[in-house]
């Protein structure tokens, strides 16, 4: 047996001990000694002071696709020292499964908000947020909803059942955010998230104070939080109110996020009797639910809800099922389940169970007997799974009520969907609800019925058996957080994350000026000629360079030949009387194609230079019809230029506009092309 | 002088007295009474069950744009009623301008919610929100966010100072979503806001329960509250922090924004000399923030940020035109500024005139003087504006902190601009700011370094200055709401602001079964095959319907033949050297319009029928290069169908994948079209 090694905070640009011993935290399945944890003497207020002032400028300074590439790199590195993570895990009571979730699902997320915040984000600093507001017909006065970096510190308050993914799937979004963050993971298995913030650390890939660590209690921190940090916490609905009512974030307004007690539901289709793929996906489901991580998930399927003819049958799959789980050691061979994270966890399961019982009967398992098939009872926080079953679940309160944190559920019975329906809702707001069935009918009705009540909702069917995430799993790309009981905050969904750490500004003026503030050209702002646009490589373009185009007047000769060149011989361009018949024309129309055929003509330059290619198009919009005759003209400009960080050319955004001979706007339209950062430079290059 | 009536609240369905008669409330600037406000004896409880059980299900049953036509419907009815507002309107002591802004301003923003609900929004009961997330690589598993109405009641707890806009604002938003509204104004202008709720409820246009009324205290309400209701508040930050602290509110989660003090700044830019337009506009909009509605909005200026060497300038304009601003009855010819709202409020506002003289001296106005162009100063609540200087802000920190909620503002000076940003900051969060600079450098830097604490941010300048709607115009189409002191709410910002009461919720699935949730076609579901979809009016046509083409190989021919017809003889289509040297391309490729113009070659039908145009494409990628030789097949999928309300077509959108001869996409979009309810019907009306 090691000596018990003392954790260290990290705050303040150091590692610091606590003044005092502390706490001493006990592995999971063994009783032994792993960590002391003590945070005594901390220079609480200091370390948001540091995180503003040393690590906010430099996370600022950097665009998003900086900080991606950070992401990136970090995740990397971690995912390269997975398994002395792994090693470590096992004292938290995690097996290899459990341990892979909270490790490598921890890493992918930091990995996903990397390749998003490259993908889906420009390489600014400055996000813009929606379409440009056009606020005066003459184009004087616009508008721009604007997203910069809070100026604070991200407070992120852990709880102790995933020490890796907790902290990561928080840091992610908000370093990619340009905000510095302080972590403070939950005592029992702080000890994890410790070693990974050390190889954090020592990897030098974030700047100075963007990562700070407290093991222990945060002492007097949230009395200095101000308006510009944020606070999010996932733990018990008890402490999440007390910090929500904290003085200072009531008085400041500090954004705070909330995970707490979530009674997830799992509904099984009236179409997925036993017998039918639904029904056996279901069985699995939810038996894998109750045993993860030993059922210590936020995510749990804690509500089980079958027809009233399926109970049978589901309660009897799901024991023999549950009873063929072996429970021991985690790092033992043949272990499917491993032990609480603590005895204390273990006499708070068993209290709430019997207070399920009051609703409820147990129907498989025994909370007060543990048979292992490694390990000791007497030195680690085993309990098997627990099956239980409402016959009255409308009179019931404790099972849509008590949240048994281990491998706990309550099966119940529907008569009708609505029923199943209101049972989920009487949840009272919860992070996830699932729903196996093959029928479309009942898929749209379980799921729009139980959205408001809802941050995620997974269909199980036959067709999504092998690729599906399940139930229990939130993913970087999709919202985890559920209303009500569950909290009411909002993590992760992609994009949306990062923003939670952003303020929204809408910014109001002269589009010349509104342009310099967003970085982007917009309609009424001044625009520069010269020189074909065409001929400049990132070096010399700049947003607002302008061209107008020569004139071209469309022919009935010139729409006959694009129809029978192309095949488009659709009628409102073939057939007076038809098209005259049509309630937006009066008489035949060129083909939209066709008008933007000819303004590409209009407007490229066709000897080589430093425009590559024209990747796509958005937002084409044809306003106004050109008939027979009309002159049409382009005026083409650089809207938004997105040099990339790792390759010698960057994204082109051009707002081109198509007129005819009466200054009617006939198309309006985006073109983006991929432009050389210098010319001739890429020319010789590939000399 | 007439006898005060008595107000009644409209709960539950009826008009109901207090059963007291409760606080007398009295006209602002004669002292006469107007009112009697009470709601003793009121069923709280009830009212929420009501809103929630009568009114919910039958706005949700409505789709965005059935609500926007109502919402259209009742701002157009209290348009053509806006005389009889304005009446009552002077009691408060509004001016005509003043009651414009309330009056006008409100119905107008309500129909600016009407428009945006039908141009921004489709026409369905469930929204989707931002794209299908594909998470598997075989598309058998993917993802939507999606959001639904709340299913609780929207509780609106206003201010006294826009007692029609401050309710029309919030309602607006948050019946578009479907949820119904229970708003209490502020006592002391009540009656107006209960004479337009007569004037709603008379017109039959909501659904019964969808605006409840409460005039007086609301009682036990907020015990009953859960987390399908929100609670939204605008007045004092004591009164918020108290609400936000609600057990109710906390326990479960109820979604709270709240809308409090605000140090409002201004910048005047370092280019902005005396002499210049800036200059002008920079005094014109102090003055009139500081006397419109006699200074009470919340979004007014307070701290006045000027280049020291301007200071004496400023303060010398400010003061003159101050002077010049008669102080009087609101319905008297000549009056420019109307009274507070009330004798307890210039108390209030004479206290914090004090407060402020620690840290400013006062160098225009005298707050314990007034001067009056027409009414009794003994009878009503007038005060003249007062301006403060303070000579050492960064010293000072009651101008930061004290808002003194009247005619009232403090000029302090700054050495450079980043003095400047940092005053603004000092607010700790404010609604809004504005700069006035006609410099696009000093745009930047203020508004980029002020926009983590502000909501929003008017540039003013030469260019703007006849349509800027100014800095203390809330917009519809804006967000609305500061962080930090400011409350950390945000409210209106167009569609933004409807989601506000709706959930988002992640659904995960196979995609034929996401398909059925959301209405939309997915990559991966299920598609029919038959009738060319081009013949099926909207009667006919289903989501999935798709078509497969024939084949068409693209030459070297071709793509001359294009170049030459439409003049894009661009290099990469052209000159097999220069193609070759470009990073993306192997050897000449085809055109992206020329793919794009075959593609619709393929999949149009020519004949008449039920599609009318091709209104637009969207998000096109050429994904993959096309080479002389390879064969293009499209593959058109019906994807998501739109019937407008009021005309007999409606919008249907195509997903459209071109891909070649090795089943590589090479390019992807949707197509947009309008397509005929029915068909012939449209051929026969136009005979």
């Amino acid at each position: 047996m090691t000596t018990p090694r003392r954790l260290e905070s990290y705050v303040c640009g150091r590692w610091t001990p606590g003044a005092k011993d502390g706490q001493t935290l006990l592995d999971a399945a063994t009783g032994d000694a792993v960590a002391l944890i003590d945070s005594t003497g901390l220079d609480f207020a200091g370390s948001l002071t540091y995180g503003r002032e040393v690590a906010g400028p430099k996370l600022r300074a950097m665009s998003f696709h900086d900080r991606a590439a950070m992401l990136k790199a970090l995740g990397q590195a971690l995912m390269g020292m997975k398994e002395e993570f792994y090693t470590e895990s096992l004292k938290t009571g995690a097996t290899r499964t459990d341990g892979w979730i909270d490790i490598e699902g921890g890493i992918g997320t930091m990995l996903t908000f990397a390749s998003k915040g490259r993908r889906e984000l420009p390489n600014t600093r400055v996000l813009t947020d929606g379409d440009v507001e056009v606020l005066s017909k003459d184009s004087t006065f616009s508008a721009q909803h604007i997203l910069t970096p809070l100026q604070g510190v991200a407070v992120h308050i852990n709880a102790y059942n995933f020490p890796i993914w907790g902290m990561l799937e928080k840091i992610a979004p908000t370093l990619l955010a340009g905000v510095p963050c302080l972590v403070k993971p939950a005592s029992q298995t702080a000890y994890l998230t410790e070693l990974m913030v050390r190889r954090i650390v020592e990897t030098g890939i974030l700047p100075d104070g963007a990562l700070q660590l407290i093991c222990g209690s945060v002492g007097d921190l949230l009395d200095h939080v101000t308006g510009q940090d944020a606070v999010t916490f996932t733990g018990s609905a008890w402490t999440g109110r007390k910090l929500k009512s904290h003085p200072a974030i009531v008085a400041n307004s500090v954004r705070f996020t909330m995970e707490a007690d979530s009674l997830n539901a799992s509904i099984l289709g009236p179409d997925a009797v036993a017998g039918t793929p639904e029904f056996d996906l279901f069985v699995k489901e939810v038996a894998r639910e109750m045993t993860v991580k030993a059922g210590q998930k936020c995510t749990a399927i804690r509500r089980v809800i079958a027809p009233r003819d399926q109970v049978q049958a589901l309660v009897a799959a799901l024991r023999e099922r549950l009873e063929k789980t072996p429970l021991g050691l985690p790092g033992a061979e043949g272990t499917r389940m491993g032990p609480l994270a603590s005895f204390d966890q273990r006499v708070e399961v068993r209290e709430r169970i019997r207070e399920l019982q009051a609703d409820a009967e147990i129907v498989a398992g025994n909370p007060d007997e543990v048979r292992l098939a490694s390990g000791d009872a007497e030195r680690g926080a085993f309990l098997n799974p627990v099956l239980l079953y409402a016959d009255k679940p409308f009179a019931a309160t404790k099972i849509h009520e008590v949240e048994a944190f281990g491998p706990v559920s309550t099966v119940m019975p529907y008569d009708n969907l609505d029923e199943a329906v209101s049972l989920a809702q009487m949840g009272k707001g919860s992070l996830v609800s699932s729903v196996f069935t093959n029928d479309a009918k009942v898929a749209e009705e379980v799921v729009i019925g139980a959205a408001p009540f809802h941050g995620r909702i997974l269909i199980g069917n036959r067709a999504s058996a092998k690729t599906s995430t399940g139930h229990g799993s939130p993913l970087a790309a999709l919202v985890h957080g559920g209303p009500g009981r569950a909290g009411g905050g909002e993590e992760m969904g992609g994009i949306r994350g990062v923003k939670h750490y952003m303020q929204r500004t809408a910014v109001q003026g002269a589009p010349r000026l509104l342009s310099a503030v967003t970085g982007r050209w917009i309609e009424g702002a001044e625009a520069q000629q010269g020189v074909h646009p065409f001929r400049k490589s990132l070096a010399e373009l700049n947003i607002g360079d302008q061209l107008v185009t020569a004139t071209r007047t469309i022919t009935l000769e010139d729409v006959e030949h694009f129809a029978n060149f192309t095949g488009d011989t659709f009628y409102a361009h073939m057939d007076a009387v038809a098209a005259k018949a049509n309630p937006f024309f009066d008489d035949r129309v060129a083909h939209g194609y066709l008008i933007a055929s000819f303004a590409a003509g209009l407007f490229v330059e066709p000897n080589p230079g430093p425009v590559l290619a024209n990747y796509g198009v958005d937002n084409m919009r044809f306003l106004t019809p050109v008939y027979f005759g009309d002159t049409l003209q382009v005026r083409l400009t650089c809207k938004e230029i997105n040099p990339r960080a790792n390759a010698e050319h960057g994204e082109v955004r051009w707002d081109c506009q198509v007129s005819n001979q009466h200054g009617a706007v006939v198309a309006q339209y985006d073109v983006l092309t991929m432009v050389a950062k210098t010319w001739p430079a890429i020319a010789q290059a590939a000399e």
